[in-house]
């Protein structure tokens, strides 16, 4: 059978006993993950399978996590990761809706079987993939387990990428340099927003011609003239008049690390103001950007961000950064550090941050961004498309 | 400010009407909705902004559902529903990831200001976006209300789609029928998978002169040659071989309205026993056509299918048939009737369901599936591909 494995055993064996090691802390004795991506951390798994109810299990006595999903995708578990097969688990296609079977016995059933029926058990309550009705399903199935919430525990083992992932990382930046470079030479009056969406899907994915990208975890946000105060907005099928502003982020996802870019795109010609605005922009970006090196914080980054922008009389409120890297729908933004005020965590090679500050003029932003991984001595850019307003 | 609205008035208030009488006879007093779809169905609401929490209420005593969601969606709230600004309600960019303030704390005041501290709410338990946190918070917030799961309450009334609602899954149809049709064209040897996957994308999306499309619910399944036997795997960067089978599943989706469509591809020549299949294949999927009209049921159409199969001695299992309607990641399968054993959904006019057997020799399988409306005499094909096996 075809094996996919984008890391070395060593490196899943590094991630597992980092993760065993704050379990140990926190007294957890098995965690059931349903987060994608941290699925995909520890095992390596890696299919569109997430929408019906799947699982790993990582338990303090038992070597190899634990995968549990459908049955017809206990291929992909084989194919993508490294797990004995006894480790992957399925249940059968009776489990998917259905009205009097739930997959979360069944996966409550394997937790009896690791013994862990009085366990302190760790689920992840602020997940994307963690119904209500499943927690309940779980929780009744093991009444005299202790449930605690583990949210988060991957995700900030997740923060500090090593420098295989970094590598990953930077194929990505690639594929959004190629995307976005793709919308610059193609923005014009007359063209489609639709057509400029799926210019971006189709460059994102058949990327260079040394490799290609996976699906993104969203959509592109493309806001356009009116719609630029929308910052979620779906696309149209307008032709672009023929003077407006498109604010574009977009992003590249090579074996599902994601990496993302935003850029100003002004068709016609900008007032002076906004020219400023832009000039503005960037120099706070780069401020943020020279801040960024190991043993600062996230809160320090983030003044000397506002010092700069304080210099031109601007106040800014909301997070200027957040981390990203593997990413699965619906969002790509790790839910951990924030590169924001109050946020104290201390910055270690191979965090990787998308700084995206948005700067507004009435109803008109510009956004101006850099993904980079913080490297031993300040950053190195995952992206290289220059940080500064296109003009069409 | 821009108004896009799909539907017209009139429509969202029948909508309206159908779930507070079936909230009435559930004797729920106000309905918490956490899933998009049904979001998008009773206000027309539709930003990609769904991976932060955010709820519409409907309440018995109160005339239009109300929207609530993050600060900087709100605008989205007022150019895409129908709600007045009142019933747009957001909570500020403090509570994104915050540690110590829940949205849905936020939601339950809103419950309490509508009266609702004693009711009787019904929520989705199973949905995708209705954290166990969430519920946690939401019922620890409202200590005297009564919850029950009303999960598919709205998916219920969603199943039977208006003309209004046809009529765009024509749309998303002629989307799905130009991306199958560009896939046919390009397949050949050499080709690389992600340059077939970034094609389906730029089709989907760019769609025709008339109409573009929007962002699918789900990537396209890509099932080639060894990997053809799991169904939901990545795409990878290899050509494709001189000889293979490509089984692909796409999409296309209109005003978030979504229709399915799978077709295999044989790159090469082949075999007579798998030309012999497909020919099956096709026989069977016909006959479960033909099955279609009002007043059948489900498992009735399901019986048709299998017996026409039974003729060639050919047994299968799994469901023959899911509806479709509107979609938004992560997944497209709206989750009530299915065409299968036992289930004795009566069929109506409006509603949609996409027809797709697999069939399997070996390791290989045969999927060509139709997608279709119940029309007043039998069923109306939303895409137009030929029902056959394409070989290049």
């Amino acid at each position: 059978m075809i094996k996919e494995l984008h890391f070395a055993l060593g490196e899943f064996q590094t991630r597992l006993a980092a993760v065993k090691k704050e379990m140990a802390k926190r007294e957890i004795d098995i965690l059931l993950l349903s987060e994608p991506p941290n699925q995909n951390y520890l095992t390596g798994y890696n299919a569109y399978s997430f929408y019906t109810p799947q699982m790993v299990i990582v338990a303090q006595d038992h070597a190899e996590p634990i995968w549990i999903g459908r049955f017809m995708d206990r291929v992909s578990a084989s194919m993508t990761t490294y797990l004995a097969e006894d480790n992957i688990r399925a249940y059968p296609d009776t489990y998917v809706q259905s009205a009097t079977l739930s997959a979360y016995t069944f996966m409550a059933d394997i937790v009896k079987e690791l013994g862990g029926e009085k366990a302190r058990i760790g689920v992840e309550m602020g997940g994307y993939y963690y119904p209500a009705r499943g927690h309940a399903d779980l929780t009744r199935a093991l009444p005299n387990a202790e449930f605690v919430d583990a949210d988060l525990l991957v995700g900030w083992i997740r923060l500090v990428k090593s420098p295989a992932e970094v590598a990953i990382m930077h194929q990505a930046g690639q594929l959004a340099d190629a995307a976005m470079t793709r919308v610059i030479d193609m923005v014009q009056a007359g063209v489609r927003e639709c057509d400029i969406a799926a210019a971006i899907y189709h460059q994102q994915i058949s990327g260079t011609p040394e490799f290609g990208g996976d699906y993104p975890c969203c959509p592109p946000d493309l806001c356009i003239g009116e719609r630029s105060i929308a910052p979620h907005a779906a696309w149209t099928d307008d032709p672009l008049p023929e003077s407006t502003v498109v604010n574009l982020e977009l992003n590249g996802c090579r074996h599902r690390y994601q990496v993302n870019l935003a850029r100003t795109i002004v068709v016609g010609q900008p007032s002076s103001a906004f020219l400023n605005l832009s000039e503005i922009a960037v120099e706070a970006l780069n401020a943020g950007l020279e801040a960024v090196r190991p043993g600062r914080t996230c809160s320090q980054v983030d003044a000397d961000f506002r010092k700069a922008l304080a210099r031109h009389g601007i106040e800014k409120e909301s997070r200027i950064g957040y981390p990203t890297g593997i990413g699965f729908p619906p969002a790509s933004g790790e839910r951990t550090a924030s590169i924001r005020k109050g946020d104290e965590t201390v910055l270690k090679p191979g965090m990787v941050f998308h700084m995206m500050p948005g700067l507004w003029l009435d109803n008109v932003g510009i956004t101006i961004t850099q993904s980079f991984a913080v490297s031993e001595t300040g950053y190195e850019p995952l992206t290289k498309t220059p940080r500064k307003l296109f003009v069409k």
